[in-house]
């Protein structure tokens, strides 16, 4: 942690910041300077808030020298972590594309999702029985019988099934069904209570970014979870706020090459929720595989025009195919698979 | 809601999403442009979700016309809601300035601040029992055993407290030790569930506005609360994301005139955690309470340097003081008092 | 200027690092910490890059200690600057309200427009000859016959004139014209030409902040202008681009303090282009007065609904003797006249 | 163009809107819904105000119909346009990556940079003779004698050259050294007396978005280029600003596909100004690719820890090399070559 005074600090400033340091159990390095003097503290500092230095007299920024995570952090574990979703390897060299409705509607509907899925070459399938939505007025998801309904149409193509868990009360609930990956969607990425909790389990985490969330603050919530335990974690970019109304979001690309520097946890990229538009998909997948990313989450329904929610960012089942056909072509030039 | 068909549109698509109109329970009415078709649709279009439309083929934009919100809506409740706060009231002709610290550390820390609350006029006090903080290292709040404390020393001044509810398990907590007024913090203002059994029982409510949300979002989390039963809303505007890093939020002043217009409900301002630094806090306190605001809520510790969060934003004792007799003249020149 | 060594940094790139500050005329001091090194440069740091540091091998980050701008800087002239526009003076216990309309449109417009700021007890006038449109196919303003007429116009009741400049080859029209406040728009903060050029001139420029600029990057645009030599300037915060649609800009009350405290040049602010509507004019002009401007620049149309230009945003003659009526009775409030 | 009046609107009002739509020479179609009446305008809507209809008593909202675009719209050219700089042609299915250092220097460090583009495999050259400095006190650009070092260079290896305008004084200069695509910058997007200017010349424009421009905003800037008969024009992505600290700006990948729907004209993108780190540009490379750029503007020095600005962001000649071979696969893999 670096310390700066400023222009018109006394001594007994700097001895006040220097003797709240030691209580923190930092040594401080000062440096005197023409124009300013500056005070290196020496020490553990992931436990310091930054703001106990900043309301010192004198003080005129304090700037941290550690990243805040740990855990999570690629200088704790210098090789890529492979998180296995039932049996489904995501962070390793094969590409993994998870697809499926916005939201559960009705059987028929969940049993040709699946085999769309299956059939276009995806190896995992999501879907939403909760679902948060904007309009307290809207179609809310179908709950529990929703989540039997996706278990039963994804069991028979032996897919590993992907579901957003809002409430923190339905985690047992989830855990009874059998979920083989929770998702945390962007509006909860810092709901804490929530992120402890899925730390206590073991299931595989798929931590979406808050809608307006900074890479260190996406990675301080990994941090949550990891820290209660559970350190199968999978980061997914989908977007964020911006003030462009073309679209829904502003896929950020360069999150990618970020997040797969600074943690050995995987990173897949949603180009539904990001574009909003079917038609955006195939360009914003291309772009997330070739920049690195570990896995998509798409949007696919059997019949996007009868679709209960977010019908126009859905592909059909013959787009999905024609999307994995490309992503084929794609993987090898860069020396993966899919 | 208005439809918009692109520019190659045939008349088969026309009638689909005439037809399609009519099963949701609206009339259509289609006008021929010269490059252009529109549609307008005539009916209740407050369940109706545009990407339903706009998925269908042919269509290239879809325009609402009505506001989604209702309850809260100004058109709902033409006169200025009051809420009473433990007799206080929120949304009158009086200006109320709810301070405290950031969050709650001893017993003497809060006894310190309800006097110094108190000596400074304020009649409602704030502090964090459970805190949302970014790390998971870092101080969490002293919990239920917070609560005592602050009621405690609130009870001495007879004043009613405010404090921040994150997680839905500890509602009925909150009832037991009769918390005034329930807080959502910005991490959970899209936390539907957290909303939704808030709207359950009769507790006013402050909901701080999303980190990046718009203000139509904003009155939609509301109106899951007021669906629910209670209306007991305050807003509070406490800056949002921005690429400014001089400050920690942009604080969004024009939210108050659009929401005094959007909604009966009253608007209270955080300059602390917009700001983030406690010499900004009268500027933006004035410029709230300038532009329209009902309230403040505003940090205030005992002794800001030995804060346990927040250090660097919350006043002393004596600049609360100060503020209010600033606020004091300021409120008089507008035609309200405090 | 601190330089952060990353974690695995080697003593041969210390010491590349030290040598090329030394190249540089900075003394350096290496600090080794537990985890890292961090080394500060000691001397005139406004000359360095700090690209040049980062790009060295082992170099994680450079902060800067010192603030980049000097002229404008507060450390370089204590006392707020009083800038003088045709003996009307901005920056000192007056609050003084420009008014105009957007564009210059006709003389008998002009007239009405010029009686109506005087008659609103407005000291000086605002009208644009040039405008800066979105669209090429729209109204591009009356050019050089406008300035004629709103010379002639502002004349008859001695009201000194604003008018922007866009084009670096009109500079000399403008001063034939006796233009007395050159007003650099949004678009062209960072048109370091025309910057370069107006400092080397003595009028009076008012210098609008960037669609999206830091107020750091404000203050060293209007550090180009003091490098040639004027210093006349006034900052004018007119709203940044942001995510919320429901007005036109944000408006960024909170950089009027922030100002006040980084530079001794006077700040005003322009309510209408940041709310794009006359309704929210009253409310953010209090707001920003309320927070410490010394000044506003206000839109007004003798004939809103006839305006050729934003006319949505426009206050009629009558609404702006409201609002300086209003405002009255702020400045009053807050120790200040108008 | 459609009207959206609001809830207490009377039918004064509403004619006098049909009244103002005739002089302005649209037809009117009026639907009067259960709440709202939604007014039509049935006519050219390119050169109407939107600002002008909402100043009108009774009018809630007004939204276009219609793009404001034209000669820049795919629907004024449905084919790809291909331009043609130095006989070296963009918007073909060759990706083009226009290579070359951020300023020149001096005349051995552009010779080595012009052998080092060729020796790579590309086939244009970039490099900045006057640089749009945040600081006044810094490096600003060689100048005319930096368009004559950079001709020679590049003359040597046949590589047309790519140089930013910034001054419309100087234009005539950079047609007198025939450079051979003029670049305006991100700062200098909506400075329209440039646009106008280059828009009188037949040489190609690389046309950078500017740091928080919209889409739209972005293709009406080209529109003035090309209303002035120049249709030579690139759109060339570099980032806008955001929130995130991680990197220098955020790439908008998704404005790619967007982009190649709402105009004819090449788009490509420059990586190096997006991430502001040489180690983040091979992947922002090959996402920009995947996406469907059409090209790429490389910042590359013959030795980047000596280069006077952007040191950090540039490739070494090495990198490029590497950087080519990557994107040959990649370009293989979608159906282009480079």
């Amino acid at each position: 942690m670096i310390i700066i005074m400023n222009g018109d600090t006394t001594d007994a400033q700097i001895e006040q910041v220097v003797a709240r340091l030691k209580t923190m159990g930092c040594e401080a390095n000062v440096s005197r300077g023409i124009e300013r003097t500056v005070i290196g503290a020496i020490g553990d500092e992931s436990k310091i808030d930054k703001e106990l230095l900043q309301a010192l007299p004198g003080v005129e920024d304090v700037i941290r020298v550690m990243k805040p995570y740990k855990i999570v952090a690629r200088s704790y574990h210098k090789e890529d972590t492979v998180v296995d979703i039932g049996g489904i390897k995501i962070g390793g060299n094969t590409v993994q594309v998870i697809a499926g409705p916005c939201s559960v509607e009705t059987q028929p509907q969940m049993d040709a999702a699946a085999a769309g899925v299956a059939a276009a070459g995806c190896r995992l399938m999501r879907g939403g029985a909760f679902k948060p939505r904007t309009s307290p007025y809207t179609f809310q998801g179908a709950g529990v019988e929703g989540l039997k309904m996706f278990r039963q149409a994804a069991q028979a193509h032996q897919l590993p099934i992907v579901t957003e868990l809002m409430d923190v009360r339905m985690l047992d609930t989830f855990l009874e069904h059998e979920v083989d990956c929770i998702q945390i969607g962007t509006r909860n990425m810092q709901n804490f209570d929530l992120l402890k909790e899925v730390g206590r389990c073991k299931t595989p985490v798929i931590l979406k970014r808050g809608m307006s969330a900074t890479i260190s603050e996406w990675l301080m919530a990994a941090e949550y979870i990891a820290a209660g335990g559970n350190h199968n974690i999978i980061f997914c970019e989908r977007g964020v706020r911006s003030f462009e109304t073309y679209y829904r979001n502003m896929l950020d690309v360069t999150a990618i090459p970020v997040l797969k520097r600074e943690t050995h946890l995987p990173v897949i990229v949603d180009p539904s929720h990001a574009g909003g538009k079917s038609w955006m998909v195939a360009a914003l997948s291309k772009a997330a595989v070739a920049a690195g990313a570990d896995g998509l989450l798409v949007e696919m329904h059997p019949s996007p025009c009868e679709a209960w929610c977010d019908a126009d960012q859905a592909l059909d089942p013959q787009q999905l195919v024609q999307l994995m056909a490309d992503l084929r072509l794609l993987t090898q030039a860069i020396g993966r698979d899919i």
